[in-house]
């Protein structure tokens, strides 16, 4: 594929750019028309792109695009999942260059979705289009690209079980995560699931004045601290009552094979700037963020929070609170033991409301089967080493669902790599990532059979 | 007074909602043309009124109204102060009618600064204006009204000392505070100090995904929360090392006498809506409120905390925090403390920083003086019942300052009820104690010799 990236590289970038530049953030309702023109934009691309059909979904929340080229029903099929909703960009402050106008410095492609995963599913666009027009494409293809993987995919689930024979396929092929480095590529095999809770404190009915109240008063943000502080005890475990009860325990054999993965604390450390680390007593950190469950306040608010001072006890107090959980842990039963928890430990004087946002399981990937083994042998080609098996920290709510709902496994060739930032500012794709994870995927369809 | 209020209501009312129109909001650099514009209609309001001299005057920050009118240098002089600066008015969306929209329902005027502290100095402009119009000035008046009240007063206390032969006084007469109630009257005899940081706890060098490292880092919300969580123990007292050191505790006989206070429990709890109350054990409520320290936040935030999830660890999580002080604990030292406290409880894998807001001491004031003496007579005129001494939970930054720079102590006449909702959304003043304040004033002069 080397030669037709070579030719093509300048139309790669202006389409992939023309994605990038429409603001698809699924969470803020403001957005609603560039999730339609997204879908719109990608439907028009993947009909260039060779697709027989391709269509914008309705579905209760924002649309998906599907698009498919069937050659021959006897040959194997691949379902391409990917999604072209973004997170939020703020704080804004912190981009070298607005997220919205795509850029290439120093090697990279800067953007909000230039790897997650607007890039990352282009790359698939972009192999498939290589296979139709070079005539190598041997297997049906279809594409599902969603708009609601960063709020949790909750229209998804219902869409994908009313179109389960449309979706019908062999494998589900992603790429939405990263690899360890480019020296030490790697192959996701299990993905933690998710919890999301937004909880509310409420103290006094309104905001009071802290000189006349102070000291007699439950202060709503001292509570919601205190509640937050008791959640993890000391040996960084999670106090959730009945949090650890469906936890899947690694044997010491598997644990032995994921050290494998080579780590660098050091290096850890200083590529986010921190003097150290934290977590579950007994666990290492590459075990602590694969592994192993964890609970994390996303969002903190209360009181006066603008420019001074203001002398208030106020009235509400919130926090985005979070859990990474990990098979066969399962979200809807997690979500109600945190909300029954929660509510449980408010103090007198106070009163808790929880909302639950959303949620996925967790799941591993068979990393015997044909598909796990045409990925490795692609990839030691491009990168001219075989690749690890890894555990992703990260969920993709919506994969455990599809696992289910079409009996197929899904296959995770992700080529993002820490530096990319995801979900923060700055976000971006090495380019030398962008086409070695174009060319692995042609050669995977060349390999799985 | 009766018949001069009776004739004069409405043009009162004019002019009055003038100043209240100004968004004087000390706070908000944004405001301060508006501080200005504030200071030059008070001047023009305290000419009409009948002052000899009446100015603004620049300071290091905002304006200082000073207005004066001399009528026998033989005569006692009396200092009104007062502040025109008001709180900042979010949450925005709680007000019933727009704050900087004076309006008069249900007898009461509704407004930010109704009552703190334009309402309140009000009253003072008003019965001065009754004595000099109606001959019966007996005493020689000035007036100083300050910019910076809400923001702890920066820069009044070097303006004051540099004023000092202009200012000269024999009592420092107030009314920015509350009484307990209309049918019991109450004079205040002490103040709160207060101490007012921000604190900044930095963890990753740029927000992370929670899915990666989830588990792994130390999160600054969570750690934040955990260092809030300990400053207080289970007894409701500070934890901050050497913070209780100069705290002037209460003879039993001082308790005792302000024990007499009437305190109706479930009243205090059914006017802001909670169900228990929590403080520093051994005290009563009006203890904890009155003669004992406490820390509150007044502010957090940190993370994503707009709609919907965003699943983030930041980098940065903030908290506005500040303590009501006691005589004789000095607000500096306090600062300081708390300072290198905050600092030493910081987990690894984090870095803090604290920076001091504002602060002040608190006093006392002797309720054996003829000042107090007068106050006691003219109330107990106006309203029938002779009113109790108390003590208030709020600060005054700056009187501790101006009590010791000019020889003078301050007399704490305040007409405001806890109902009134200062600092809060729909701030009123009723207009029952509005007239029966100025009332009270005028009457205060004919017993004050």
């Amino acid at each position: 594929m080397d030669k037709y990236i070579e030719q093509n590289k300048e139309r790669f970038f202006n389409e992939l750019f023309e994605i990038l530049r429409i603001p698809s953030i699924s969470s803020s309702q403001a957005h609603k028309p560039d999730m339609q023109r997204c879908a719109e934009k990608l439907v028009s691309q993947l009909f260039e792109a060779g697709a027989d059909k391709a269509k914008v979904y309705p579905t209760d929340g924002h649309p998906v695009v599907y698009a498919e080229k069937i050659i021959d029903p006897a040959r194997p099929t691949v379902l391409i999942y990917g999604h072209y909703d973004v997170q939020p960009v703020d704080p804004l402050e912190l981009w070298h260059t607005p997220p919205f106008e795509p850029e290439i410095r120093n090697g990279a492609i800067y953007a909000r979705g230039a790897n997650d995963d607007k890039g990352q599913s282009f790359m698939h666009i972009k192999a498939f289009e290589y296979l139709v027009r070079e005539g190598k494409l041997r297997h049906n293809i279809k594409f599902l690209l969603e708009g609601e993987e960063e709020i949790g995919s909750p229209s998804l689930g219902k869409w994908v079980r009313d179109h389960k024979k449309m979706l019908a396929c062999d494998i589900i092929l992603v790429s939405d995560t990263t690899m360890i480095s480019e020296k030490v590529p790697s192959i996701n095999c299990g993905m933690r699931g998710l919890a999301y809770l937004e909880v509310e404190v409420t103290g006094p009915d309104k905001d009071l004045h802290s000189g006349h109240y102070g000291g007699a008063v439950v202060n709503p943000i001292n509570a919601l601290c205190s509640m937050i502080e008791s959640l993890i005890d000391e040996d960084g475990r999670i106090t959730v009552k009945g949090f650890y009860d469906d936890v899947m325990n690694l044997s010491r054999k598997d644990r032995q094979l994921l050290g494998k993965a080579p780590f660098d604390k050091k290096e850890y450390m200083d590529s986010i700037g921190v003097n150290a680390l934290r977590g579950e007593k007994g666990y290492t950190t590459l075990e602590r963020t694969g592994i192993r469950p964890c609970l994390d306040v996303n969002g903190i608010w209360g009181g006066f929070i603008g420019e001074g001072a203001k002398t208030v006890i106020p009235s509400v107090a919130y926090a985005k609170i979070s859990m990474r959980l990990v098979p066969n842990q399962e979200y809807g039963k997690i979500s109600k033991l945190f909300a029954k928890h929660f509510k449980s430990i408010a103090p007198k004087g106070v009163s808790v409301k929880v909302e639950e946002h959303h949620g996925g399981n967790g799941f591993l990937i068979p990393i015997s089967s044909d598909a796990y083994a045409a990925a490795s042998k692609a990839i030691a080609e491009v990168y001219g080493i075989e690749p690890v098996p890894s555990r992703g920290g990260g969920s993709i709510a919506i994969l455990a669902e599809m696992q289910q709902a079409l009996k197929a496994d899904p296959l995770l060739m992700g080529f993002g790599l820490e530096r990319d930032t995801i979900h923060s500012p700055n976000e971006s794709f090495l380019l030398s990532q962008f086409f070695k994870g174009m060319r692995s995927i042609a050669l995977f369809y060349e390999y799985f059979r």
